[in-house]
């Protein structure tokens, strides 16, 4: 197949490969954020969101199937950034009254690039007619959209304590 | 001032500095995605939105001067991680019908960043009273969410062309 010739469906599963990937780097990543939060609310908060990422992984190994293709990673820079910066920020503020913010706002960016994917890959599996494809992608968009709004529920209460002490 | 001393105003002065850097590099690299792009409509976004950016730049400029700190950036991993797998769409789908699909996705992606960034500065602003900072950081954000909203509608004439070609 020469370069031309890629179409949507490779676009597809170029996305699906580089968002497997991420999944499982969150995976690793959120055991030492839990581990880092200040806050026992912020600390199960990431503890709920690794059951849930174990279950987002799933599904796109479900996808995989469906497209009989190996489920298998692509090398997402993306989420390396955004993990390295919050890495960065659990280093920096440890110790610190403003770290569960810092944390917060970390874990609010990763849920955004998994938005963007889930929305782009989504929309997609329309284009392609991939039905269960769609059900499964809205699924854990769904679930990465709550997830974000209870992270800004959380940031709301995280300012107001560290503002308090 | 030891570690334990960082407290709020410092992560928002370090996330300020995060943004300032990613808008930067966002900058320099819309000229080249609309250069990349396959429709004119697209090229027409990048277009619009790399003045816009220049707008968003001067916004945080002015956050700084009232600060009373110089405009200076910090290497945001998050957003270079994004741009370059955006970089590696353009490579890889180059002559392509999905290109242009690709990219939106790729400037979906970095929308999303800068809303999740926009959103947390702006509640750290408005927690420590800084209330003309609330105004410019809103302003940005507004347009960000704005600007993903149609790329939204772009991505989807964009995969119906393909289809239809």
């Amino acid at each position: 197949m020469t370069a031309k010739d890629k179409d949507l469906n490779d676009l597809f599963l170029d996305t699906l490969k580089d968002i497997y990937f991420a999944e499982k780097q969150i995976l690793k990543a959120l055991p030492k954020m839990a581990k880092a939060a200040g806050s026992d609310k912020l600390r199960a908060a990431f503890e709920k969101h690794h059951d849930e990422t174990e279950g987002q992984v799933e599904r796109l190994e479900q996808i995989f199937e469906m497209m009989d293709k190996p489920a298998r990673g692509k090398t997402c820079d993306a989420i390396q950034g955004i993990l390295d910066e919050g890495k960065e920020v659990m280093d920096d503020y440890k110790g610190c009254e403003a770290l569960d913010a810092g944390m917060l706002a970390a874990a609010q960016a990763v849920e955004h690039y998994e938005i963007s994917r889930y929305g782009t890959l989504k929309h997609w599996a329309q284009q392609l007619g991939m039905k269960d494809a769609v059900r499964l992608l809205d699924e854990t968009l769904q679930e990465e959209k709550k997830t974000d709004e209870s992270l800004t529920v959380l940031a709301k209460d995280a300012v107001n304590l560290a503002a308090a002490a």
